[in-house]
């Protein structure tokens, strides 16, 4: 909480920019303070292994990352100390090294041409598969970086470092089920039995809930040193409702979001997904609508699946979702702060769902 | 230590046999008491999980996980209880579970077709490059196994994730080595510049001693207790040293071992991979034979190469290093038996470096 003593605080203000300059202490901490503990390394390892750190890490949207330093902003009234700031930004980038294992791995699965506007890692030439053990070697950073802020604080350490290995094995999980549960090959296969509600569910809420949106509010909780009761347990189903609706949101926007406001044209219907838009077309269509969806589902003909979406009134079905989702965050943020007596306040979570809510991109 | 007022004790005993009764609980605890603490998973992925566990953990030689038994009975002058028994079981099976984890990523990284007298993990029907994942599934049970044999042990626990996190962490520094340094498409354009010892000792440490032979036995200490001072330094660096040895003694078998024993046939020169033979061998040759050596490294005339390193007395200089390094262990493991005044008694050591030395595969 702030300090009552102190005077009214301005309104905390924490940029990208910000973020990326702790981005170089933290980058180089690794590469001077860790690197050298491990005699022998030879100086091409060395410089490979910054050329990973910098390709890979701090070139995406970083809002996981900047959302530590926010919500601890939030939880202390707006008054950080610079330790503070230090501190919850070196966690936030953890969550981005975090990131960066996952799409590391990612592209190498799914065989990705371009991450972020530039060549996937493993495509650069001299990495190939090699970018596994990089993967590897990213996700063993967080270890470093998390007991280098935690010090001598021991708890605190074993917190978060629980924390982050539980999300990852989570999102582990998730990345393991989305890619055994609906490959192209197997929709001609099997149809659509596959595309259920609860499979869809499970998936977003493990691959991407957890280390998104509980992630980020689960370690500024931490740091202002609340691990546990009532406001973490609020706070875990709020997180993870709105990355539920931030998924959704995301597979609304990949048919019917602005290319230009995306940054990319969406490919969920090419690539037979099962997007929310296709399930809950599949729950309204008549046979003959049916047959339509089984016949351009996974194929470039993608007009005639956008117009049965809006002949079946998925869009408005989304805003609907939208508008429900605001006011069940609402309540939902009003029982944190209530379970809490306001040592959880609101501002924790209005500004994340305000960047979720009704974004374009 | 033994309890002294026990009778008595015979001899203990633990067979790869007893080990792999103890993979039946873990893998079972994994499988029935893990993953139903996530709901939504269906049955398919639990199948497809459980599949690769039994496909990739148990069918090795086992060697890593039962030292941690075996050193733990050492430590406890051959009486272990049930409990005791049972929980080094399950920290020795993180160690194949690591070790899992580490051979299905090299095996992608490699292009290896088999393992194990099988088809590499990821050549299987429908795994491919998901064996990524897979891989990083294997690591996360780990934290679940040790977490749950520690119970209500935070200590125990927070030491031995440490451990393993080390571990691995240097492990993955050895492999990236590894794979950056001694391409064979480099020793074309580079020569033998980049074949110096200090960077093969640099590989071999971080990427096998640790997690071969300084795991089990820095597990087994901790399950007796043991967790930092002077015996740990010295344990440590005695089992660094056992592994920098097994090596070389690799390298050696590769080349004049016999096939028949080893169960495969060595690949190094035609790899033109850096063993200690090629580095003994540049050291010692004249122009004339380093010459050869550039034409017949990395092809698949090998006899020239084997004549050569017989003519340079490689394997007389591998026999003077064994029994350098058996008078050197006796004397490692005297002093770790006198820094402890005898807690950790020489038979830690004794059965590990029998197994390692003087073996023919």
């Amino acid at each position: 909480m702030a300090d009552a003593s102190a005077a009214p605080a301005e309104k905390f203000s924490f940029t990208r920019e910000d973020f990326l300059k702790h981005f170089e202490w933290v980058r180089d901490f690794i590469a001077d303070e860790v690197m050298p503990k491990y005699p022998g390394l030879p100086s091409s390892f060395l410089t490979y292994m910054k050329e990973m750190v910098e390709y890979t890490v701090p070139c995406g949207k970083l809002n996981r990352g900047i959302t530590v330093v926010h919500s601890l902003a939030a939880l202390k009234g707006d008054v950080l100390s610079e330790e503070d700031v230090r501190r919850a930004a070196a966690v936030g980038w953890c969550i981005e090294w975090l990131q960066a294992f996952f799409l590391v791995a990612d592209d190498m699965m799914d065989d990705s041409p371009t991450r972020r506007g530039k060549p996937s890692w493993f495509r650069c030439p001299g990495v190939g598969l090699n970018a596994i053990n990089d993967s590897f070697i990213l996700k063993s950073h967080i270890v470093h970086i998390l007991k280098h802020v935690c010090g001598a604080d021991k708890a605190l350490y074993a917190h978060l470092l629980d924390l982050f290995l539980d999300v990852t094995w989570r999102t582990e999980l998730g990345q393991g089920l989305d890619i055994t549960s609906f490959e192209g090959g197997k929709l001609a296969e099997e149809g659509f039995s596959n595309y259920t509600d609860e499979r869809y569910m499970a998936i977003v809420r493990y691959k991407t809930a957890f280390y998104t949106f509980w992630l980020p509010v689960a370690s500024a909780l931490a740091l202002a040193g609340i691990t546990e009761g009532p406001a973490v347990e609020h706070a875990r189903g709020l997180c993870l409702a709105m990355g539920e609706f931030f998924q959704i949101q995301d597979d609304f926007l990949d048919c019917f979001g602005d290319p230009a406001v995306i940054g990319k044209v969406g490919t969920d219907i090419e690539e037979g997904k099962c997007s929310w838009l296709l399930l809950r077309a599949l729950e309204r269509a008549s046979p003959e609508q049916l047959e339509l969806l089984k016949s351009k589902i996974h194929t470039d003909d993608t007009a005639p699946v956008k117009a049965l979406y809006r002949e079946l009134g998925i869009p408005e079905l989304f805003e609907k979702l939208e508008a429900d989702t605001d006011a069940d965050m609402t309540k939902r943020i009003a029982d944190v702060v209530a379970a809490t007596d306001g040592a959880v306040p609101a501002a924790v979570f209005e500004r994340l769902w305000a960047k979720t809510h009704k974004r374009s991109h």
